[in-house]
């Protein structure tokens, strides 16, 4: 009988029912970035044109849409939990707002055509927007979220791309040393856990740190923001591609050396007390202050349960520029490599962020300082993780179809839905005059939707519908059904919509 | 009593609780368009810029924030219940995707700079992208809707921005005639009375009959567009500046006439019955297939029983080019103004849409036609009306702030507060070391966390918690108490959980 079924489906109407098989086809298409030619008028002249997204972007499908939706119920959860405030900033800033914010990377920056009026850029993070935003209103203290696209005309690849959401939250304001710190990685440690992505490692070190040691080997000031970004790519390089890196920005290879001995440094609150009682490295002012600062962010991740996750790697320097004191970033690990000491075979970061506390005041015309911390969420990596452990994911809420089981009953069929939707029950009809009864309940097993209401001449004359849980074929086995339909009921239309939240909060 | 608490909060020290003053003062300076002064250093060479959003935008600050995901969450649970999935398209589009598709609104394109690679351009609305999707995708049926920002480069003014949010709700495929669109109606509906905004009006007209009559009319078919573009404009300009328009545009006075006698027309059901038995307007094959089928809307209308605000209004056209079909438009109406017949005093358009069923053959290589049907929430003056209505709106959630009695107690309370997230319970405590007890209570009833957990010494000794209900100085007053704080009970540590789900379920 399934067999006769299926046949039924692929020869009879179209219907509803092809949505999921077109999810499919969609991410077919987007994995092989197959593409179409498309055509334009211009100026009355026809011509043909490639129909695609731009360079590094993406649509979303109804599936993976569904598993985003999920990812960010969680983040802001967490973020609500906390309790955080939200804002939100326009999606281009002036590009004056951009300006000497992101050191190298400003090359990367997507820039507005100039039709007349102000200079436009796309934003290239939500953080310097949201310092912007400090700025201009004179905000002192704020806890907020921000989620959002952003723009970046970077190489696109696998799992990067040109546009990306962003998820971040950041603490403003002065408080007592390290505490909003805490919070961040306290933030970063529950939202991966919540999303059961696989074990993680944060990683932390300290801006000031950094300073100093690069200080301690010789490198001369003007140098340490394009130092710090050579020794960022560790995690994907090589030392000695990274020292090569640092040699062709003009620092000597015995220099070179000695910051491949400090970065190679990892461990526990552990490490952090060792090099603090290290008489070389604490004649430098700013390691000193940077060890202590460590030191009691240990002390609060202790109390907040966290330190099993928490890494302190000294090869941890963030690319951007206005990171000020504690850094930090967090990898996932591949099964069954050790987190501390060993090299990570991670599969890259999924969060980062740190201190910045000079930003706003190097916004504002007033040079007044505001303190921030903050945390980035990477979310294109977590979708990909998330939407390849998705099996079963509904791309509907529906609850109930209503389905006919004769000819001419359209407007029966409608009357009784909007009565669902009026009671706020999810539910759906075919649009159809006369939609096959077989195609009505396979789509209802397709979709997973748990309900069907089903209408026929007498089911009206009597004044009930019935009423029957979708089930699929394994399940129905397993009940010792041969449909797809169990538990029919007739129940009569005022008692309907009880039924119905009988049912669904049952399953 | 109150008076000596307000006066150390002014001179106390500053913490998490200025945030509700600081909403306030964004507020103040988004109205009065303030602008700040800022420092850029660009080539190292600094110079001075304004600090904005750039020309029609807005930041959204928390309050905001907090009355827009209430809105969302109406519109959105609306097309839940209707079974919508959702998808999402980049915020730019091939330039070539847009072009050809706005008719005389293209000129209010955002394009980037050409900075190598493809031209792009920020999307205009949310239906040519849907149609690029349908397209590129090859799907012939979907129910989805899309929330998003676009942009128009348009003059903004009141309650206008360049950047603003559209709520799409659309349906593609082959269906039995005009009942998609009436659900399409039945969304506007359903929305506009759950977001309680006032009484509004929903106008509906097609675009054969306006084509079938500016035909009769005498007006030449490559005007059509243009025409339809001014009389659009019926809701806010007087019918002799809409004449004059016409007029300029290369048409007789006779014709503007003969124009303005139908397009005033306005009714119920009853005008399309009047109008099918004119012998005259049913000469024209458009003008009787537009009526034929609005008389069929009407019909699933009255089964969806939303008849009561649906008028139809031969003067609505609607200023895009891609509308075929039936088109609809909902406007507020100011109180004390009747709906029928009379010009309605709207506050303006708050949703609009329509069938358009050649956009994504005229966008597919393979000329596949894919007939849609679509409605476009306006936000932005939903926003603003939501707004003026919110009063006592929260920008958190948080449920219990964690305070101390003495000093010396922040890891105590980081500790607690810690416990409190792991449950999953939204709480919060102030960052400083030694904040003073009667800030952290005002902080709460400011804003608006209903309970307070407070910990002293004597607390942690006997394994503790005292566990207090927050209320207004008002509250407190009918309550007979002379502090916010009132249900005052010490909880030990091992029922925290249990009696703060409790309290805040009661409430």
């Amino acid at each position: 009988m399934q067999k006769g079924l299926e046949k039924e489906e692929t020869e009879g109407e179209k219907g509803n029912y092809e949505i999921k098989m077109e999810n499919k086809a969609v991410v077919l298409k987007m994995e092989k970035g197959l593409e179409e030619v498309a055509e334009a008028r211009d100026g009355g002249r026809k011509h043909q044109f490639v129909l695609k997204t731009p360079k590094g972007t993406r649509d979303y499908n109804p599936l993976q849409m569904a598993v985003r939706e999920k990812v960010f119920n969680t983040i802001t959860g967490c973020f609500k939990r906390h309790g955080a405030e939200t804002i939100d900033t326009p999606v281009f800033e002036l590009k004056e707002t951009l300006t000497g914010k992101y050191g190298e990377d400003a090359k990367l920056i997507y820039d507005l055509k100039d039709q007349g009026g102000e200079m436009l850029s796309l934003r290239y993070d939500l953080t310097v927007p949201f310092a912007r935003y400090l700025a201009m209103y004179n905000i002192t203290n704020i806890k907020r979220y921000q989620i959002g696209k952003v723009y970046r005309r970077d190489n696109p690849g696998l799992g990067r791309y040109r546009e990306f959401y962003q998820c971040d939250f950041d603490i403003a304001g002065k408080y007592d040393n390290m505490v909003p710190d805490a919070e961040c990685l306290k933030i970063i440690y529950e939202i991966l856990s919540e999303l059961e992505l696989g074990d993680f490692c944060i990683k932390v070190n300290d801006r000031r740190i950094l300073e100093g040691m690069f200080d301690l080997c010789g490198v001369p000031k003007d140098k340490f923001c394009t130092i710090c970004s050579s020794v960022d790519k560790m995690d994907k390089l090589s030392w000695s591609d990274v020292k090569n890196e640092i040699m062709e920005k003009g620092v000597s290879e015995e220099v070179a050396d000695q910051i491949g001995k400090y970065v190679k440094m990892k461990g526990g609150i552990d490490l952090v007390e060792l090099l603090l009682r290290d008489t070389e490295m604490c004649k430098s002012d700013q390691i000193r202050a940077g060890l202590t600062d460590l030191k009691e962010l240990f002390n609060y991740l202790q109390i907040f349960q966290v330190t099993d996750k928490v890494l302190c790697d000294l090869s941890l320097a963030r690319g951007l520029d206005y990171y000020t004191g504690v850094i930090y970033e967090a990898v996932l690990i591949q099964a069954g490599t050790a987190v501390a000491q060993e090299k990570t075979a991670s599969t890259g970061s999924v969060a980062g962020g740190g201190r910045y506390d000079n930003l706003v005041g190097k916004i504002s015309s007033k040079d007044r300082q505001v303190p921030c911390v903050g945390v980035s969420i990477g979310m294109e990596r977590i979708f990909s993780i998330m939407e390849a452990k998705a099996n079963s994911v509904r791309t509907t809420e529906v609850q109930v179809m209503v389905v006919s089981a004769q000819k001419n009953l359209l407007e029966e069929r409608l009357r009784l839905t909007a009565e669902l939707w009026t009671a706020g029950i999810k539910a759906q009809t075919e649009y159809k005059r006369n939609p096959k009864y077989l195609n009505q309940v396979q789509y209802c097993v397709r979709s997973g939707i748990p309900l069907a209401a089903i209408l026929g001449e007498q089911e009206l004359t009597d004044g009930v519908v019935k009423l029957c849980t979708v089930v699929t074929n394994e399940e129905a086995e397993a009940h010792g059904s041969k449909s797809n339909l169990i538990k029919e009921a007739y129940v009569s239309r005022s008692d309907l919509i009880k039924e119905i939240r009988r049912r669904t909060s049952e399953a």
